[in-house]
């Protein structure tokens, strides 16, 4: 591809550069789904027969089935998640593979691609953050007749129930979770037909293609579409916020189960031993994880 | 106050440590603002007459009166802007003045405080967002049939019109604009009644203060409510998005600007010169200013 | 200045977006001993007469004295520190203050400001932190035969000495002292003589202004010169471990205050009260600074 | 390991939260070379005969030659590449590979192994980085006589040689290299010894180590040794420093092979073609690589 004007083969150092096969193979599904709904505008705008739809589907869920199982060879010389999956199609079904293609630029088809996959991605960390939220109320109600000295500037001040200060993370994380769904409104908007800066001649049904893929919203200026990373960045934003207010309950664990606090006794189940003092056990503070703060349950002593 | 149980002065270094009136001196509006709708709070508990309040509300304006035409002494040894309001009160109406923190610490006051001031700087944020927005749309329009190249790479890609790509910037705007309105949901909270940590025994109508200060909700755990920071990181974090959209218009600016591409001719009301080369004139990108960007309109060359 | 070739003036809304004075007037004291230098180059090489030059160095340290009583006017149309001091001193002296520009830019004279600025903040930076490293020592020494618990993960692991754990934090901000040391030999080379860009036509000798403003080295690219800021941003991310250092030892302090540790009792002249819970005295960390922590010393229990 | 006193298994979700191999693995030459290192002191204490230690080091060495060709296999449920190592040592020489954790944490073997792999990393791109300045004296050499306009605020003001604006980033290059040096220093300094946290009751000479594995100096505080990575955000911050030269580079690149500037022509083995525009090449800016910028040379146009 790209023959039209170069002398000379790309050196195998820009390949080496320009890959990101390596770490865009993850969007393989987003890259599927929004081929079929891309070639369903092709069909009604009569670029493809129904037939050549057809074959261009399957085409593509069979590569997906492919990847899934692991049998889908990636090959680094393609560059990226979009020309291997294009090159496999028509190496597969032949041209109606090679017409898949038109009308779209890899520039909005990324930019698709992306937000498809921080959209899903969005669904699954609000469902872990509203687990955190239940077993933090179920603690409260499981100890609701506990009360502990509330601190201002670590000096006690004044008595709180033990479910008082649990239920201000619930607080905290359903901002969070609001900050997400915020955020999901500008990320659950279609690309598609932007071209690579300037749209396109050929004119596609948008609306078919975002009712297809379950966007509420079209992107109005193509040369904002192709480059709009706002949405990664403001949820970038949105979960270092849900990092901080992790840390701080892990924080709070950590001191509670302190022979000085001993507010609480962590189960064996997650606590791991030191290699030097058998007769210790830790508690884990070094990665963040919604799961492992989930489930890290505790006793009230 | 805080005479306790301490029996050394607290030390000057400390003083000059602890203080915060030398940057929170800004938030007198909204300090003075917060008391006269908690005054009412206490009023309707029956803990201040009507007498009583009307000497608070009357010593409250007068005070900011003097702080807006800069009679007000603020005094560094009474720490924050909070006390340096709540003092000269009492030392002018008396004891009404000392009856006023009833039922409120500092902790809930900062927080109230801190949100008045920040949901007054969104909306000026926002208008000067919204004439930039304009002035885009105006320069456009007067130059609706200006086209220039579009480019990808910095590679001439295919011709727009130059409207076109001041419209992306409206674009930008916009999602800033709404990711401003969204953070200011979750600053538009009331915060009082939350007593320094654990609430206060003393039940305030914290509706009635909520209503008189416009916040449509009310702070859920006092806990959370005495410590949350988050509107203002997320708000610092929504200001990095425009910071860049601006950054990123100037470099489009900069460029057009220059001999090579030359597609517009900044104003001389708008440039500086150079203190070696007399002939030349340069334009600023140095601070980012949204009122300097929405005039430092070009025309097309 | 600079009437050149502008046929408007310049807008007032510029000025205030142009206008650095408000910030850099801090640097005058650089500003001054930068250009006494500077005209004993400019002497040297002919451009100076020996009394115009004696005029100069005579006005410059009246200027100086004016600011150092607050006498100075500084004005905003002005627009840096620079021109306040150049204008000022050529209103006083006439002639030979209009020649002290020549061979010198803005840009270059920039750049050495900051370099002589931020040399004398690294110097006083560093004895701060040797005067911290001194109170932990003595705090170590007076209390030699306590021990206390070490921990890892907050459990109680191994018995250390109270003044090995005040040692590890000598450890800290001798690695600190050692990266500002680093730091200093990149801030302490002299960039006069680049011009804006290209350096001067007239050659000054450059030496000789680093050896009156005891500079080792010569910057030796001009276009580099005039825009490396490197140094700053270096001594920002070691400032920021000095902080981190801070920050980690205030939460020790912090910790082993609560009643909970009840290792150390801080004393009355280094604590707050609380303005709801008159019986509390907090202690702060709201803010660093070195000379609070060097001086927030504590009696072990 | 660690059964001292749990009741029940640790939990399956602990695991894949505590494990650290599937990124710690690349210590693995580190890791061997420390340990090697460590076997000497335990054979000088007498805490391992000559034959024991010979079972180590060659164990030790054949698992690395295994590690070298992929035929090793990394177990999750061994945590980290200590834990693989060391298990698979014991399993394949039995008691001496049990012995040689004995006087020494994983704690301080972390310390240790960070440090070796870091220095090794800082030798690797101190390289890149000279090749990367040769590069650019020889391509300003080939275009000696070569003038281009020299910018301020893009816009031009004097004449500068090519050459000479190369040798700028030689210059900044040459900082880089400078800092990097700095660090290396700090990173260079021999932790093992330090135990868990205070040290270890079994005396080893730690010169011995320091000596085998040449570092220049030993850490002096055991408390402060277990926890300093210092080094590692002292070098993050160094590569920024980095990355911004070579991100100003690029941008310099991209501006000079623009149609409107056309100051270069980059090679056809260095660029990319567009799928949408087959007329048209681009240039890649999007990940940075030493090594691709020390190659993407370009000929003066």
């Amino acid at each position: 591809m790209w023959k039209g004007r170069f002398q000379q083969q790309t050196a195998a150092l820009l390949q080496t550069y320009s890959e990101s096969i390596s770490y865009d193979w993850r969007l393989w599904p987003h890259d599927i789904e929004g081929s079929v709904a891309h070639s369903a505008a092709l069909e009604k705008a009569g670029l493809l027969t129904p037939q050549e739809r057809e074959a261009i589907v399957k085409g593509l869920q069979a590569i997906g089935a492919d990847i899934e199982t692991g049998a889908f060879q990636f090959r680094m010389e393609l560059e990226d998640i979009h020309m291997n999956i294009e090159s496999e199609l028509t190496r597969r079904i032949g041209d109606p593979g090679a017409k898949l293609h038109t009308a779209r630029s890899r520039n909005d088809q990324v930019a698709l691609d992306i937000r498809l996959y921080l959209r899903s991605e969005v669904d699954v960390l609000d469902g872990l953050l509203r687990e955190l939220q239940s077993a933090l109320v179920d603690l409260g109600e499981r100890n609701a007749e506990v009360v502990i000295p509330g601190y201002t500037h670590l000096q006690r001040a004044q008595p709180v129930y033990f479910a008082h200060h649990l239920l201000a993370y619930v607080e905290m994380l359903q901002r969070d979770r609001d900050r997400l769904a915020d955020c999901r409104k500008r990320i659950n908007v279609m690309p598609l037909g932007s071209g690579a800066i300037a749209g396109s001649t050929i004119l596609l049904d948008r609306q078919l293609v975002a009712d297809l893929l379950g966007f509420p919203a079209l992107t109005r200026n193509s040369m904002d579409a192709v480059s709009d990373r706002d949405f990664a960045i403001e949820l970038l934003a949105g979960l270092s916020l849900v990092a901080m207010h992790l840390s701080r309950l892990s924080e709070d664990v950590i001191l509670w189960a302190s022979s000085e606090f001993h507010f609480i006794v962590l189960s064996d189940a997650f606590t791991t031993g030191s290699s030097l003092m058998p007769q210790k056990k830790n508690h884990r503070k070094q990665k963040s994880s919604l799961l492992a703060q989930a489930n890290a349950m505790m006793t009230a002593n």
